[in-house]
């Protein structure tokens, strides 16, 4: 995508002349696993009170602001007061909050590439300082000693748990190294947390006053077009993103959808477990062809495959499959990313990567 | 509501720490004629065309990041380019954009209150001086001429038209004379620009390449909770705030809704008319009681009632009416904003008043 016009690159704020719209390449095609969303039809429960919600909800009146009657809900779902959990127009505003809140000039956030880019797109648009601790380039795995030693002059560390593109899970007491380390906030972002069993990072609110925890329903509860996220930590970190919010960001629309889907969440979660068996079946899939695959805690794969940013073209153009090509990103030369779909959808991708590949599909 | 705790004050940029959250002083009451919402049952065939959309759209999915499908029946409407058009989580996103792109230490907002007070709020979260122009206290009118001046050595400059709490609006002229003068953007902010008579700025996009016009569909067409705002204005003002927005921040829900509306506008738009008549019923209603209301090309009445804070809260407990008080605000003593409810609506509240100032109904 172009770049901003000389006029628009003059008129804004210097540290975002360089800054372009987000691109989410997007090429219809029949199967698309580029995104980490949830293929797999909604499970029925879930479902019909999710559209029950939305047909009687009144849509004249201005949302509560604070979501109270779903923070309620997501609170006693997590065994945590309301006053430690903040709802979001999806996970992304909740992480611009805490730069805008806590980041700006002379803070620094410490991060851990490759891993979601957007942390660091939110701090430098409010002039926040990045310092980045690269993942081991094999196993990507977090150079753990590094991320405690820059975390000690942090205002804010992001980690992402499972993270993202990697697939890999940080331990509980790796995260309290980190919370005993940083003198500001630890973002644990656990956007992908249901499909993971190392566990959540929760129970380190009871002892640490520094840390917040991201969930969303847009992966486990299949909803990321309905935009909802939530926030969970100390009572005093939520009132001060709360102060900076814009009031009415989640409507009521997302409001109903969620609370019903927060209170069908077992149907949500036993679909969750299903997606887990089905990740190990594409693996060891893929694994079959010859390809790198790392081990996930999520629900997409990352897969190192020769000629990489070609083979994605070929599966959209000849296959209709489209997957993510991170391949000319730092630090993940050849990769792409496949969400876990369908069983269906999955036959289809190793059938169409064993083709490209010329190897026999197993 | 309590303002930070000493932790967050030293914790947040240091702009932020007089910042609380933003309370709507909202008390459940039989009539709600607080917050400019449309009490009027929704027309039939509009409400019923936004449940279907809203019945049927896949939630799992991402949402089309721009909602172009969407940007292009606001631009058919509007008689615009699809690149003329973002469309926002509310109006509220759009101003936060606004100030984000354009704002920041060094710049300096221009308004013209008593007026909305977001603009100077989100202004001041990034950074941004505001210089404030007071109207006249008695018409409630803008000082064109030192508007003008001021406007000269703006970044931005945000007019209302019609005006909150005032409900003025602005003649087209007047903000063609603000263009010429100012060398940054001019908001001109549309809100409840539907129920007004004095015409859209719009026309002088296509002679000025500095003016950015704010619709929404919370007031005209009754969508407060779906949170559905639009801004108008030149191709490389909409790429640059494209560049700093969250890119999925309007969800499928609200983009259905929305389209859905557009479609059945002459339905809102109706409505609208009938509205416009009930409030010249409703202030015919209010002088008959000997009290001050300032004419208004939008949805609510500005109003002067002796002891108006005793007076709103009698209301809300001997009447369960709720209506904003205002009197607490500089320039504001004494006054009152009423939505223009139903005729029911209107009737109950001109009843309750003239019981509380003592006077027969007219």
């Amino acid at each position: 995508m172009a770049g901003l016009s000389e006029r628009m690159r003059q008129m804004v704020r210097p540290e975002l002349k360089d800054f372009e719209p987000y691109d989410p390449a997007f090429v219809p095609c029949d199967i698309n696993l580029s995104a980490n969303e949830n293929t797999w039809p909604a499970p029925a429960g879930l479902s019909a009170a999710v559209r029950e919600a939305l047909a009687t909800v009144p849509l004249n009146r201005y949302p509560d602001p604070l979501a109270n009657e779903l923070r309620d809900a997501i609170a006693a779902w997590h065994g945590v007061e309301r006053e430690n959990v903040l709802v979001g127009d999806g996970g992304d505003e909740l992480l611009f909050l805490l730069f805008l809140a806590f980041g700006g000039p002379g803070r620094v956030l410490v991060d851990c590439p490759p891993s979601f880019t957007v942390y660091g797109l939110y701090a430098s648009m409010v002039g926040t300082t990045v310092e980045q601790v690269w993942r081991d380039p094999e196993t990507m795995l977090p150079d753990l000693e590094a991320l405690v030693d820059a975390g000690r002059r942090a205002d804010l560390v992001a980690v992402t748990s499972p993270n993202n593109p990697t697939g890999d899970a940080i331990a509980r007491g790796d995260i309290e190294r980190l919370l005993d380390a940083c003198p500001g906030l630890v973002l644990v972002d656990e956007a992908y947390g249901e499909f993971s069993e190392a566990g959540t990072a929760l129970p380190l609110l009871r002892t640490h006053d520094n840390v917040v925890v991201l969930h969303t329903l847009s992966k486990a509860f299949g909803m990321a077009g309905v935009r909802l996220g939530y926030l969970l930590g100390p009572a005093d970190v939520i009132d001060a993103l709360s102060a900076v919010r814009q009031p009415y960001s989640v409507g009521v629309l997302p409001q109903a959808a969620a609370l019903a889907a927060v209170e069908h969440r077992d149907d949500a979660l036993a679909q969750v477990a299903a997606i887990r068996e089905e990740r190990e079946r594409l693996r060891a899939g893929l694994l079959g062809l010859g390809l790198t695959v790392w081990p996930s805690d999520a629900n997409f794969l990352l897969v190192r495959v020769p000629g990489a940013h070609e083979v994605r073209a070929r599966l959209a153009t000849d296959f209709s499959i489209l997957v993510r090509d991170f391949s000319q990103a730092p630090g993940l030369a050849d990769c792409l990313r496949i969400t876990v779909g369908t069983p269906a959808e999955d036959d289809a991708v190793i059938r169409a990567l064993a083709a490209l590949v010329g190897k026999e599909c197993p």
